[in-house]
């Protein structure tokens, strides 16, 4: 698949690039900046000692530590790919670290949240591009990252009031070399966007998950047996690491009982016309939302085979 | 695919076999039944004719027909694969025309409500057998199906009190033909089972899908764009057929408003979590859905593939 991404670069992007935390997220960009030579030196820094030693198995950075501080000195850029909880403690311990001029970017789901944890921690001279890739998978982990994850999918930046345009650029072209789109926006119109794309959904997923597990009339062996019937989609998001997630719903909090609240309003609607069965408002909304689907794969953020395409043998 | 389903029989399991309906549930038992040298006559119904003439075209019956009567005739099996809410008005269009010692089954997702529409239009001599497949995808019509559909997917009969237990038996051989596990449970649980593995989600993912439209600060083409942070999943079994599921919802209404109501108890005490920063809450729930999706896995009724395998390219 990598070759979609394109031949290395002869010039690195940067000279010095620093991952802090190398899950998912973070051994996808190690992967994918090595497969196109964006950094002439890649430094992996993750505090589980476990991850260090599985990056330095993998190869897939040229130097692996469990020592932030030390592991950003010299760097021009750094990524924080750690959860969106954890990034005041990151940038606090890699303080010290940091060199004049270099920018510091992260890949978490909420994004107001993030800069305002971080930044009180930056040197002067530092930048800090906040970034947000909406790609990913319900696999977690160093081993579960690969080089294509980003490809052709949107990265959101958030550039704070008195951000250098300059750095805001040079992280725009970091993630189109990795195959991104790139799109800039306010921190609060993201959360607030990723609420409704994202961040609900999952709450959503986890929740109906949850309840089927709970009911006392139908067993858990019947809820997995028949979970063709549609429920075994929603486990692929419930399956997405706990978190990751947990960070993400108290770090967005007021967008996500906003657009929880709306949800509330509209199912009730719902409940309603099945109760008194008025089949038209039902028949409606189902025939809008097809269109829906439609534009997401026109759009080319999702593939347009039946049933996602998934695998039927062994199935 | 369809080696998998294995060589033709040498002698039928059926004389002549009309099918009711050539959606997607029809038409891939149609493909199935050929395959398989499942019957010695297939006769496919629809009361739409450029069904019929699309049916005649794709060569996946012996004689197609929209005039339900005349189709029936000399059947000794007979499957309604149309909408819930068509049952009872295909049942008595057909009458006339069943042979005693036919079989009547179905396809619903819907079980008690075909049995009170159906039933009582059935001539004394013929044996009524409901089966819901649970297999399906969000494409309809007769060209979306094909034969490997229920290949290790379950299918559920609920045979009503005094079916003949050898018309039960034969429906059985037929599923197990076409590489379905088959559960045999009354029409009351399977409506409840269903409830919460199917009907819910699909509500759920249309109400889901239908706020997101009509959000007033984030817009259509964002939701579309940074759909791959979880959104987009929904979107699949929101664009599944309305009139189906318009049918489902107004035919198992108690079930699905009981599990609705399950659902927003739960979700009330997420927002209650969230809003009051119980991050231990929100971790135990996110871990304990993980299990849910092994066990769907580990059952056979998934794919391991991240992202359901989804292909990456134009993505």
């Amino acid at each position: 698949m990598p070759e979609r991404l394109g031949p290395p670069r002869e010039t690195p992007l940067f000279d010095r690039v620093a991952l802090v935390g190398l899950g998912l997220i973070g051994s996808s960009i190690a992967r994918a900046v090595r497969h196109l030579n964006l950094a002439r030196t890649l430094v992996a820094i993750d505090g589980n000692e476990a991850v260090v030693a599985r990056v330095r198995e993998l190869g897939i950075a040229d130097e692996a530590t469990a020592d932030v501080a030390a592991g950003v000195k010299d760097a021009d850029f750094v990524i924080l790919c750690v959860p969106v909880g954890a990034c005041g403690a990151v940038a606090e311990a890699m303080k010290a670290g940091l060199k004049p001029g270099c920018i510091v970017s992260d890949v978490g789901s909420v994004k107001a949240s993030v800069i305002a944890q971080v930044q009180p921690h930056l040197p002067k001279g530092v930048q800090f591009v906040p970034a947000h890739p909406v790609a990913g998978t319900e696999h977690s982990g160093p081993d579960a990252g690969f080089a294509t994850l980003f490809f052709n999918r949107w990265c959101i930046l958030t550039p704070p009031d008195g951000t250098d345009e300059a750095a805001t650029e040079r992280v725009r072209d970091f993630w189109q070399a990795m195959g991104s789109k790139v799109e800039v926006m306010t921190a609060q119109h993201h959360d607030l966007v990723l609420a409704i794309t994202s961040h609900v959904p999952h709450l959503i997923a986890y929740n109906i998950v949850g309840t089927a597990a709970d009911l006392e009339t139908v067993t858990q062996s019947e809820v997995i047996k028949f979970s063709a019937g549609g429920f075994r989609d929603f486990t692929r998001i419930a399956a997405s690491d706990p978190t990751m997630w947990r960070d993400v719903f108290l770090h967005n909090k007021e967008a996500v009982l906003e657009m929880l609240g709306r949800l509330n309003e509209d199912i009730a609607l719902l409940a309603r016309a099945i109760r008194w069965g008025e089949g038209d408002k039902l028949h409606d909304l189902f025939t809008r939302t097809r269109a829906i689907r439609r534009g997401i794969i026109s759009e080319g953020q999702e593939t347009a085979e039946p049933d996602f395409g998934r695998r039927r043998e062994g199935q």
